[in-house]
């Protein structure tokens, strides 16, 4: 990589080189059946340039010197077409990493027989529990990626690791009753996934959509489950913790650090190196080290997450969350795995307090949520009613809310903690949420 | 690839090969400058195998044989786990296919240089027409694919060819007035895209766009823009023609072949060699030849499209429209080149017609339409009210309705025909509907 960092200076004031390694094998599940098995693998390096403020950026798939140099050229003649970007300052400087965690090369060599196997498991094992089920659909994967950043300040910093996961889509069939599909999942960075754990839960999720309850206009607490969670808070919370949207001013954080904008039992913070991490990356996108961040402790909201970019320009300093997107080459700024801290009592407890209310497994819509405010209107499906402690069938309902109101309303956070592998990592608690206000459908 | 299928046949009692190579150049714009310049290319092979009823698929991102062989051997595993699939018939026989189209071979190699170079004139060009435009989006592509299809019944054939696309989004701040980003497209199986006419056009739509006209609840024609057409009918009008559909009973059209369905004005077919089709292609995913399939002359309804699977499920014969979806390895009943016959009159005399009404040019929330019964709730945005005749501005209003009542209001097709290059490719004029309910926003 030196002697490409060098040729790249010639064209550059300053220069990044990033390669990605990944191999990523994986098979699927379709109504009963194996559908598909897949091992795919590939190089890409991305080059990001900086002359006289202007911006080259190319990418191209593959390793070898010939082609990345091609790349290097082609970086260069699109910064000579841009125009200059004032607020540019510099790429990074080298920083002190933590110390490496140990990858777990098993995944680097997994054959998608070990999926296969995984997911006839799966299938055997619901229709054993359950003859009224279909597992609809469903997936098990193994990703493993070696990443390299090196820039011309000195930053040379490489990574490897790998994760897995599989999940489930079951739908029961029963009378008249087509329950909606109910999914359950696992992640993890060995191979011991939890097949048994997922289509247990998902199984008995089935059972209690086999009662359809009628829903209606009501003020009741309800409990949101990890997939629901997750759902909502990457498009109505997440973004707003973004320095970029500080300085755009497209956050309703602006100004808030240190006021409480949730309440006492939520605590959420940004932790690479959390036990249950499926990335416990020591660099981010651009070779900034990474670090534990907290987002909000006990209710009160601390401070916002920065790449290189915006930091520079809002005059304060990566907190290492230059997020790489490898379609497009650039660094947003993001997150490398979200926890929410769990708390004492199990789900089951904080279910059996409940007079009436819901457990909401999954939403729907949450994607049109507005960060810039919080505001968001989902359908929530699955949902289960709660009454007298117990579930008594399944149900459809509206949420229209704001995300910063139902902060505030959390009053209990559960012991289990599942890690939700989709758009960011976020692994979180089963949550009670108090007076929620839903419209029946 | 012959010793392939020979090896493939110790494990199955039939199989199919598909080698896919492609390489694909692009370059992208962002609030007027080139951000990123790509180049991808690679290779995908994918196994379908079959053992008493059982199938095996498999996908490797490789054509080197050992690799492959691995990949026989991977489909052999999960055909021997999965259980029989008692409609399975066979694999397609060999057919007879038209003359190859000759390739554009200035297409294989062609440079993102030539991308990023008419991006830089189209972000010019745009700013010079109107100083308050920014160039909020754009890309411009090429894609080169060679495909071969091998099965063990005899099938072999290969094919290449490729197309380069190109759009832009401007966005206008005028006073208060931001408009809503405003999109343009072409896209040809040659390298001259009509850079100027996509920015005029677009720059044409961001002035109309200054002007902000309140909407309200009214019965009124409105002509449906290119974009907004392709949006619409992929989700709620596309895949009721499927035969699959026909099959499993999820789709309105059924028992209504020879019947009505919309006006006089609209004929659509699936035509691959449609002189504007930027997929020429003379066999399908699987290897059958590919034809002109009418959909709908004249407003009446002429049959549905086929796969070999559900043609012979149901027993019929495969229309060659069996498409491969080189995520999931497996055949789709799609499209190759959706085309709606054109009309005499140009857009303009059409609009100089209306003394009331609206020009749509995008839609959004089209993905909801249920294509189970033609429903669809969408919001008319970007979209232009007429006046006498005249755009005099931009307005957003919704419209909750049914694709097929919709059908039957289209009183008029343009001259000019436009290529949409997104999900189906779509070549479509502008379509004039009458007493069309609009919601106001």
């Amino acid at each position: 990589m030196e002697n490409l960092i060098r040729y790249a200076e010639k064209f550059f004031d300053e220069v990044e080189i990033a390669v990605y390694r990944s191999r990523d094998v994986s098979a699927n599940v379709e109504l009963n059946e194996i559908s598909m098995a897949s091992t795919r693998s590939g190089a890409v390096t991305i080059i990001r340039g900086i002359k006289d403020k202007r911006l080259g950026l190319a990418i191209v798939d593959s390793d070898e010197e010939k082609r990345v140099k091609e790349a290097i050229e082609q970086a260069a003649k699109m910064a000579r077409l841009n125009s200059r970007d004032e607020k540019w300052v510099s790429l990074p400087e080298p920083g002190k990493y933590r110390e490496k965690p140990k990858p777990n090369y098993e995944l680097k060599e997994a054959s998608p027989d070990v999926l296969v196997e995984m997911l006839v498991r799966a299938i055997k094992l619901a229709r054993e529990k359950d003859k009224h089920v279909v597992v609809a659909g469903g997936e098990g994967g193994v990703s493993w990626e070696e990443r390299q950043i090196v820039n011309s300040h000195g930053i040379d910093v490489f990574q490897e690791g790998g994760a897995a996961f599989f999940f489930v889509e079951l739908v029961g069939r029963k009378g008249d009753v087509v329950t909606p599909g109910i999914f359950d999942f696992d992640a993890k960075r060995n191979l011991n996934l939890d097949v048994e754990g997922v289509v247990e839960r998902a199984v008995r999720k089935v059972k209690w959509a086999y009662s359809v309850k009628p829903s209606r206009n009501e003020e009741v607490p309800i409990i949101l489950g990890p997939w629901a969670i997750a759902g909502l808070f990457s498009y109505a919370l997440l973004p707003a913790f973004s320095g970029e949207r500080l300085v755009k001013e497209t956050t309703p954080l602006a100004g808030k650090v240190g006021e409480k904008i949730a309440s006492d039992v939520i605590t959420l913070c940004d932790d690479p190196f959390y036990e249950l991490s499926l990335e416990p990356v020591i660099a981010d996108g651009e070779g900034v080290p990474t670090r534990k961040n907290v987002l909000i402790e006990d209710g009160t909201f601390k401070g916002f997450v920065w790449d290189n970019y915006w930091a520079k320009v809002y005059g304060t300093e990566s907190t290492g969350n230059g997020k790489r997107d490898l379609r497009s080459g650039g660094i947003n700024i993001g997150f490398h795995n979200v926890v929410i801290e769990s708390g004492k009592r199990s789900l089951e407890d904080m279910i059996s307090e409940i007079e009436r209310g819901y457990f909401v497994d999954g939403f729907q819509g949450a994607h049109s949520s507005n960060p810039d405010n919080g505001n968001f209107a989902v359908t929530a499906n699955p949902a289960f009613l709660i009454e007298d402690g117990e579930v008594v069938g399944s149900s459809v309902f509206l949420i229209a809310g704001n995300v910063y109101e139902l902060l505030r309303q959390a009053s209990e956070v559960s012991r289990e903690q599942t890690v939700m592998p989709f758009m960011n990592t976020i692994t979180t608690p089963f949550i009670r949420f108090e007076n929620v206000k839903i419209a029946g459908k």
